[in-house]
């Protein structure tokens, strides 16, 4: 059955959803100021990392992440099909570094959860690591090689799912939505939506958009959505992480990256990844702080990301400052995304992804395809 | 007697010589691709320092520096005067400190030779130090209170000189001089210079500019001009120096700022300094590198900036990060300024003021005017 489908958030997650939504026959308008360069994906580094990202007790959501990257290589083939944009999937694997001992000793604990976990992952000596990545320091003790954690361009999986999209029969809406309404609580306010039962996005100049089903997408701003019963949606609060864009500069740009895969590293206990890409581009984050609604990007972050990440790579000094931004993660008390109905009628959400949200696109958009195809209303 | 004057150079130098050679009478043009936003002198620090800028076997050019200073009250007030411009002469002082009894020594041996050049210095204990800027770092270990040596908004004062200029008459070209023609070299090479035997300037667009004569203040650019024998000209090189903007994000905004005077540092070593403006932003520098002509922004001269200055000043790290920017400083062999005739004939120079450009910018634009009050060609 078809469905008029109206995602709110034009990230990877809403996206997503958008893209398989309207491949699945629906009916789909994607509201959000800029699709594609919205909010924390656009900011992020795209990492596909089940294995490296696994916490101490979050086994359930390193199942989920494990079986999101089972879907990832033929998401990104039927994706790179669909928009003719090639999205830099890259499966060289992720080499995990320690700088001291301590660190080292943290990385064996990790590992050792990690294969509990059943996850595959190799312990490798310094001079493993340099064979890996001549990059490294010579202060970098150790590490753990994961060869299943990828990588993709995050900007490039924006803009193909836009694409994709757009292929597909999507409509982009540029606006944000600024409230919902659903049912009969406001069924006089307005005529646009006095047509038809389903809920109704309000847009911030006032217009309404009526749907049979609203996918509340927005990652951190779905907590700011008005006319919502906050009580029948999930917590998410936003977790803030700066991060830098560096490039090569002069003579460089001619010669070879200067890493060969994702690196990722404890640092006297704080961790760092840098995130090469085609175009010798590198991404250096994250930090992550709780400070509410703000992405000022604050000097001391700046400062906490180069030291760090020149302590491993030390030829990062050497590389162009191209961007240092800071985004807001979606998370939740639990770290795992929501992804269902919530208590109000015709709206889902899909948002919580945290730091996982390009692995998990693929199983979330699978997901809400799943939860409008048996919906019979 | 009145002449007409082509000035090469948009940044404070030619801008400070245009305004006040128009003021003289003379006709005067300024050629510059956007004037009051080129070069070494937006990206400045804005620091009228003479004593603290002394370097050991200096002493001429400490002179130099000390005489600069004598006039900048004058030329301020004049300036604001003519412009209607606040330019931010921030007469509070400064204080260098040092971070480690090193640079404690270093510091004392400085100061002794200040006071050789007969400068006003005095020593302050690491509490008076923190008496008179509250927030230093606990690390701090004593330094120098140096009264004399005040601070400008670079960029105020070059949207100043803009108005005042424009006010007394001065017309803006906004193009890039390629090259200079002088006498009968190639006096049937173009109409436009033909009807004069002054020297030509040759811009971007291939038009030419006739004039009595031509103040070279290009800055770094001076040695790329063409037409010119260059044994003729000061040797004039580019010290890239790599430089921060800071600025209060979120409450800051409304407290009180961080920084009550310019604050300089050594940090086991490596010289930096912290310049308040009025609008609560801080600028940070700068890096001294011997690079040629690249402003790429490296990320290891930021680490470095922000690693100094947080060492000095720890408040730092809550401030946003507003601009990472690089410039090239005209330095000339011995560090001295190059101002008067070059050895062409109608082609004057002003140039290779290097870290000084703002101080000496009165005295320079003075002797300019003195240079061709006298000239009766």
């Amino acid at each position: 059955m078809t469905h008029r489908v109206l995602v709110v958030g034009g990230g990877v997650i809403g996206l997503s959803c958008a893209w398989r939504l309207a491949a699945d026959g629906h009916q789909v308008t994607v509201v959000a100021p800029t699709p594609g360069r919205d909010g924390a994906s656009w900011v992020a580094a795209g990492m596909l990392a089940p294995v490296t990202e696994v916490q101490f007790g979050e086994a359930a959501l390193t199942e989920l992440l494990l079986e999101g990257a089972r879907g990832w290589k033929e998401f990104s083939a039927a994706l790179e099909g669909a928009s003719g944009h090639d999205i830099g999937y890259d499966q060289s694997g992720t080499l995990t570094v320690a700088l001291d001992t301590s660190d080292r000793a943290a990385l064996d604990e990790l590992l050792a959860y990690q294969h509990t976990l059943g996850c595959t992952a190799h312990r490798r000596t310094a001079s493993e690591c340099r064979g890996l990545v001549p990059a490294l320091s010579p202060m970098v003790c150790g590490g753990i090689e994961v060869p299943g954690d990828h990588h993709v361009d995050n900007r490039a999986l924006l803009r193909a799912l836009v694409a994709a999209g757009q292929a597909a029969g999507v409509t982009f809406v540029r606006s944000s939505v600024t409230a919902i309404s659903t049912g009969n609580t406001d069924a006089g306010a307005g005529n646009a939506g006095a047509a038809q039962s389903g809920p109704v996005a309000v847009l911030s100049d006032g217009s309404r958009l009526g749907a049979d089903h609203i996918v509340l997408a927005a990652g951190v701003g779905t907590p700011h959505l008005g006319g919502l019963d906050q009580a029948a949606l999930p917590e998410i609060r936003p977790v803030k992480g700066h991060i830098l864009r560096l490039g090569p500069a002069g003579s460089d740009v001619a010669g070879p990256p200067l890493l060969n895969r994702t690196v990722r590293a404890l640092v006297h206990g704080r961790s760092i990844y840098l995130v090469p890409r085609p175009d010798k581009t590198l991404v250096v984050g994250a930090t992550m702080e709780e400070r509410g609604y703000d992405v000022t990007v604050r000097a001391g972050a700046v400062h906490e990301l180069l030291c760090d990440a020149r302590a491993v790579v030390p030829g990062i000094d050497e590389l162009e400052l191209l961007e240092a931004q800071a985004g807001l993660r979606p998370a939740t008390p639990d770290n795992t995304p929501v992804v269902g109905w919530t208590g109000l009628p015709g709206v889902a959400v899909a948002s919580g992804h945290f730091r996982n949200g390009m692995l998990l696109a693929p199983s979330t958009a699978a997901a809400m395809v799943d939860l409008l195809a048996v919906e019979t209303r």
